[in-house]
This record gives C-alpha cells, structure tokens and sequence, in this order.
C-alpha cells in the first residue's frame, strides 16, 4: 500500500460542513469543521469547501489528494457532477458544483447524496460490511436512505435512487415538504416523533409540546405512555415503508441510523412486526434489521470511499 | 452463431403449462402447450413439465439443449433451485424442483419467478430493451414485478425480489392473499378491477356485478361512469406504489403488461399523475411509463434468456 494515497471527503450539512482527509484504511489522518455559511449564496458555500479542503491538504503532507467526495444533502446527479435539488442548501440547487469546486483545487471532485454516502460508509467499515444487498435508512430531521445491491452502490439512472423516507405509507397522509403527502418522512423522522407525541398528549390529559425527538425518548425512559406510544407509531410506519423493500429488493440487512435510531428499543419490535405483516415470510424473515454503527462518521467515510474508487 | 445450440423454456401457470424450445435470437423453434396438472400433486405437474421437454427436444433436433428455463408463479430462490412459496401451485412448496427436472432431463434447469422472467423476456427483446434500469409490472389475476437493475436482473438474496404488487398502499387495507392487508394487487389487479367497479356500482345506482376485468373495460368502452372510475381508482394506487419505486430506484422506464393493461387508456393517466405527486421531481420526469411489447410471450422469453445466460 502506497502511504502517502489519500482523498479528501466532506459532509455539508444545512448546519454544519466537515471535511477529512482520510487514508485508504479509513482512518481520518485530518478533519475540519466549520458551520455551513448561512448568507444563502453558493458561492459561500462552494468557498468554505474550497477553504476546508486546503487546509487538509496542507496538514496532510506534500501530495495532492486523489480526488474528493462530497457528500450533500441533496438529490444529485452524480455522473454530471450536478446538485438536482436541496431542500435544506436551495441556493445550490441546478449547480454544477463539482466543476466550480475542482476549477479552484485541480483534482476530481465527486458529489454523493448524504444517506447514500452513509450507506456506503456502513458498507465499507461499518454494519453492513458483509451484506451483499442491504437497505441503510437514516433517521435524522428527515428520513434518508440508501442501497447497496450486489455489492455495490446502487445510484439509479441519475444518481437520485435511496430515498426512502418518501415513500408513501399514508394516502393522503401529513403534508411533507418534498410537495406529497403521507410520506414515511413524516412518521419516522425526528420531528415527526416530536409531533406525534404531542399529538397523543394533547389528545388525551395535557397541553405539553414536545420539540424534539430527544425530549419524546428522554420521556419514554421515564415511562411516558404518549411518548411510548409515539415510538412504536413511528416503527409501525417505518416498517410499513421497509415491508415494501424486502419485498422489492429481498436484502439480507437493513441497517438503520441517525439520531433517531437512539430510541430503538422504544420502536424495533413494531419495526419488525410491521415487516413481517407486510412482506413474504421468506424474504422477511431474510432480512435482519440492525443498529448502523458508524455514527455521524458514515457519510464521509462513504465520501472517501467515492473517492476511492475513482482513483 | 453455432445455429443448433438452443434451450428450453417454460412457463407454468395455474392453468396453462407451456414449453418451449428457443433459439439464441429468441425465436420459438416448437412450442408445447397442455393444461396443468390439477391433482394437487408436485409429481404430476414435474411430470408435464419432463413429458413438454421431452416433445419440444424430439421435434427441435439432434443435439440436446443448453439449459432449460423454467418461470413459475412462486417465489423462487433460484441458485438453489427451490420454490419458496407458490399461492397458485401450493404442492410445489419446498420442492426442490431444479434437481427433480434435472434427474429426469440430464441439463441444468434454472427456477424464475415468472414476473421476473417476463421483465428478463421484455429487456432482452421487448419494451425495456435500451434501458439500464426499468421496473416492469404485469397487471393480471394478481400484481407481478421485475427488475432489471445496471443492465442485469435484479433478485435480492434469495431470488424473491421484485414482489411490487405486494407493496402496501393503503395501511389496513384491502385483506390479500399474501396475508398482509392494503397490497397494491388488492387495488390494481383484474380482480380488484372488478371489486372497484362493483363497489362504485352498488353504492350508487344498481346491483351489477362486475366479474372480471374484461367486463369492466367494455363497459368503459361504453361510456360506463362506474366502470371508468374503477380504473382511474386502480391507476391512483397504482401510481403511488409506482412512485416509491421511483424515488427509491430513480429508473428510466416502468414498463406495464398483463392482461389489465388493455384497459390502458382508463388509467394511465392517474398512474402518471400518482407517480409525479409521490415522487420527487427529477426522477418523476426521468421515468417514462410504457406499455410492455411481447403480450404473454414475455415469460418464456425471459425463461429461455436466463437459460442461455448459463451457458
């Protein structure tokens, strides 16, 4: 192995952007945080890479990178090197940003979706390293999600396929902000918990307004029936949306992570109940539904292995 | 091109058994149809399928053929030669199929689910030929579904992939045979057809009842209010389950066949509608829905493909 190979990677975020330089082992030999410049230009946003990555070439040795992968929030043309469109970051929606990106550094600059870059990264180091069909699902603010069939990403025609969380599990469901209704988004996803709860609550003895998903779990580990009630919601729907993938794709995983995924105890069994109800037997019974284990590192991990494997 | 090299294909279905002999460009050397056994026993039915083989090798020629392909309304895993589960034909269950032809015949045979094998007849020779990646559905008795995925079939782990009809639209739904509730196949089958048009026409103005599909589509020909909206009811659910599969595959086309496909002009309209309100958008305009081109012929085309993609 040639030590001195390395690729830079990095996770823009609506908050925050983080750029690496990561060795051909994984290992971040160099890592830069910044928050994501809020003025609502590209051209901000486009600098603040261009300005993380220098710093981690000039802090990691004298040769340039390999290539670098970006990973977005964003349906992204990966091929074209194009942001699609961005919910979050709108101002880079239509840009070609790997141009404008390696027009400053010089070498190939290659755009992943956030939850397929995650998916990757559990791939190669992470909960799904031995699978060679699985299904990673991130519950974050929203629900993303990724594939990887035989072994291999899988982007469809335009680099857009993975995303899970708006797969309709509600006919004419909540309101989400992809323009439908009734997506797994809006069952499954931090805020959705959030509101659930405070739906329950409501409903029932009381006025209180839980904010985030965090407050809902801290809630159910305290016994708060709403708050346990709301999780299991959540996997019921959630399995609903993942009953449909095992019947489609027939993984051997399904990997689940995000901030979310903190409450799994409160939701996998309506998770897995969910599936088994929805899909086949064999195919169901098949696919085992686990805890991703990279964390917030998988996205640029699975940047850094795009990079990889151009080179 | 070796002009004898040739193979089997077959395509069993709860009624009809057909066999036959198909040549490397696709054309049908001798074609052997009979009835399927209706015994109940597995032996029976392996025996039709041996006596089919035996007749389309006699009329074909000397040699004997490379392989034989066999499609079967079951889920299948195919590598190991295994009917998982088969609704229609339940005294295949379990069986080792593959082994027993094989015993009998002297040339490997492969299992495919009969949807996969139509989506294989219709990529190698019909509608979705020129794409990558394409979902095909067939719209009959039941929902089937195939997926052709970076050029190659797609069969998940064990071979069970691309089961679309039972993917669920409407949470407590419709009770289907699969045994789980609200599968797409429980609103956009011919025998939901017939449900749908029966349902709208006794809540309104009368007691027919509709019994197939057929009868449905002639009286939309002729201008029946009930039985038009049976079939945009059907196109609505359909597009849904259609539109998840394309955020979640971002696929070039979506070919439909089956029988209830004749009542395209009915429907396809809400199907594309459906699919354009529950998908984003940049895959939603990539995906162009079309009508599949090789009828019934499908099925014994993919088989005959999967065939020669041993050899």
């Amino acid at each position: 192995m040639d030590n001195t190979r390395y690729v830079l990677a990095g996770d823009v975020g609506g908050t925050n952007l983080r750029i690496a330089a990561v060795d051909p082992a994984g290992s971040v030999v160099h890592h830069f945080r910044s928050s994501t410049p809020r003025s609502g230009s590209a051209a901000d946003i486009a600098a603040a890479i261009g300005l993380g990555a220098e710093e981690c070439i000039a802090k990691t040795g004298s040769s340039l990178p390999v290539a670098f992968g970006l990973a977005l929030p964003a349906l992204v043309n990966s091929s074209a090197g194009l942001v699609l469109s961005s919910p979050n970051l709108p101002q880079l929606n239509g840009l070609g940003l790997s141009k404008v990106i390696e027009d400053r550094l010089g070498f190939p600059v290659l755009l992943e979706n956030d939850a397929t870059a995650a998916a990757i990264g559990e791939h190669w180091l992470g909960s799904t390293r031995t699978a060679q069909n699985s299904v990673f699902v991130t519950l974050g603010t929203g629900v993303g999600g990724g594939l990887i069939l035989n072994g291999q990403p899988y982007r469809g025609i335009d680099g857009t396929a993975g995303e899970i969380g708006h797969i309709c599990v509600v006919p004419n469901g909540i309101d989400c902000g992809c323009g439908s209704r009734g997506c797994v988004e809006q069952y499954a996803s931090g805020r959705a918990i959030a509101r659930l709860a405070t739906e329950l609550m409501s409903a029932r003895d009381s006025t209180r307004e839980f904010l985030t998903s965090k407050e809902v779990f801290d809630a159910a580990l305290g016994g708060d029936s709403n708050a346990v009630e709301a999780f299991r919601i959540m996997g019921a729907h959630l399995g609903i949306a993942l009953g449909g993938l095992v019947n489609v794709l027939n993984p051997e995983l399904i990997a689940i992570g995000g901030g979310v995924a903190n409450g799994w105890e409160f939701f996998i069994e309506d998770v897995r109940t969910a599936i088994s109800q929805h899909a086949f037997a064999p195919p169901a019974e098949r696919a085992s539904v686990v805890r991703a284990t990279l964390g917030e590192a998988a996205g640029i991990l699975g940047a850094a292995r795009v990079a990889f494997d151009i080179a």
